[in-house]
């Protein structure tokens, strides 16, 4: 080893409203020893996800809050150091590491090999992750779209959205997507085959609704929330499902914003609206790499991300996620890939 | 037949807001003649639903509004005066012929003979019609409430709500429900055996269901919406589901107003909320009246209404049930029941 400094973001305060980079630090700690049977991996790559502002609350939720004081956690992939488990040998490309820090140590029976022939390595913090398994439960089991559907997606552009299109379109449904940029709605249309876009902080929401989803909404998969969720209520079909993958636009205000003002459309129209969280969903897991492998080697899925370099920008990299400053998944490269790159 | 006057209810304006009397007429029609394979029927009862608040609009819903200048329409039963069908005879009680009327010709094949010894003829307008039907469907279909759950229950004191409630305690469900008055409130604990209830309009809903619900809410059935709604959310258990039968709270409100705050509980506590039409269930009927009957005979379950007399009270009966001046179902005796009474 050529360093035993392992630097990690430690939460420092829990932020009101709007995360502040003071509501962190970056500290050194040392790097860990592994045990008989655990792996030391040096982190390549580490995921930033709209979900972690939740756990920055100290709120009761599905997870625990992240610690004050404590590194936060996260997925990441990395390539083992030091191994003293005898499926895993130096130099092996792994899953199962925490993100937020340069090393980590795991049980060799949490870490699991990457097949970098079928995929690039951040691939499997995105389509082939938590994030495209998050797009596939919730579009398929939770959204149930047949073909010739119209499936809404908001935040498109984002890790899930961009998944949860390329699927639908596999599946040959009409897709519709909501972004917070031009340059994204290009993305979405150009890029990802979307059959239409438009950029929600230039338009009247309900009016591109209108004439994009000309014969209703069956399925809004659900990333936003609040004015989203009212004008796509507005345009729902009878017996549309909206899968609640997570309501970003909440997830930052200090004080509680009403909701929209027409639920009652969820009785009119028979509406189905449920939220998922993937760690219930392990019986898909299977299912989901065998179908996402068929989909990214015959191309209908493919993997894109935006990458924010060193772990000194990893709050950066966050908080621009927050903002939505993403094209696909956010990830922070904190290390080398396999080979020393 | 000793008159040839049939007084109907018809709708004269659509409703801004609360519906005035004014937005209403009674009007003296002609008997209709029954033709061939029909029957002229006198109806006995009427019932008024807050789902009718909804037709009075015109607005894209499940079924056509209300037209203006028509009579109205709903659920009755009756007697027949005359019949053109041979299952049916003078005097026999039967549903199918439509509320806000006096009389009304049917087709045989849509009129149904009451069985008068499973239970009395208002119960075919509550437990044992729509009302049941949709308490059935909603609870048990779309809830799906488990023995030892909490099933918390708005306008519990209503025509659905009281008997949701009762079924779910011959689930073993602990039940709770919110009511607008202290007598509806004894009468749910001391008639229904609720486990709970308080009065949503003297108490802050949250700390009532902190306190009622001790282990949190497994089932909410939604009849209110908005500040139920919110409250409600707070307390869902993780899984918990939402059977959105109605949303009373905002159909009379003139301007759209804003709601919960709190809908990313939905995502971090995976709930599902499914509106719902009693009309889509129909396969269900069939078991609905097997076990309603049977729970009727057992004594699990009894009907309870809040009658008022005379066709010319209809509307005054209506806009009543809209400010919660029932206790049970709210039905109009429009005429005699079987044998003149």
């Amino acid at each position: 080893m050529t360093t035993t400094i392992n630097r990690q973001v430690r939460l420092a305060a829990r932020p009101v409203g709007f995360p502040k980079t003071s509501d962190f630090e970056l500290v050194e700690a040392a790097v860990p020893e592994p045990a008989d049977g655990e792996l030391l991996v040096r982190n390549s790559y580490m995921s930033v996800d709209p979900y972690m502002r939740g756990r920055m609350n100290d709120a009761k939720s599905y997870a625990p809050p992240f610690q004050l004081g404590e590194p936060m956690y996260g997925g990441a992939v990395g390539v083992v150091v030091e191994s003293k488990h005898p499926d895993f040998s130096a130099g092996d490309a792994v899953t199962g590491s925490q993100g937020w820090r340069e090393y980590d140590v795991v049980p060799g029976s949490a870490a699991r090999k990457l097949d970098l022939d079928l995929a690039p390595m951040t691939a499997y913090l995105g389509v082939m992750g938590g994030t495209g398994f998050t797009a596939y439960v919730g579009l398929l089991d939770i959204g149930q779209p047949r073909a010739g559907e119209t499936v809404f997606v908001s935040a498109a552009a984002g890790a899930v959205g961009s998944v949860v299109g390329q699927i639908a379109s596999a599946m040959g449904c009409r897709v519709v997507g909501s972004a917070g940029s031009d340059a994204k709605v290009d993305f979405l249309t150009k890029e990802l085959g979307f059959d239409a876009a438009f950029n929600y902080r230039t338009v009247d929401l309900e009016q591109a609704l209108s004439e994009t989803c000309p014969d209703g909404i069956d399925v809004y998969f659900e990333n936003v929330g609040g004015d989203h969720l009212q004008a796509a209520l507005n345009h729902m079909n009878p017996f549309g499902r909206i899968p609640a993958c997570g309501m970003i636009s909440l997830y930052n205000n200090a004080e509680p914003v009403p909701g929209p003002n027409n639920l009652a459309t969820i009785v009119r129209q028979r509406i189905t609206m449920r939220g998922f969280i993937i760690s219930d969903h392990m019986d898909r897991r299977g299912d989901f790499e065998r179908d996402m492998a068929a989909w990214l080697k015959d191309g209908s899925v493919k993997h894109y991300d935006t990458v924010v370099d060193g772990i000194e920008n990893a709050v950066g990299a966050f908080l621009g996620l927050l903002q939505g400053e993403n094209i696909g998944k956010m990830l922070v490269k904190v290390g080398p890939e396999p080979g020393g790159a």
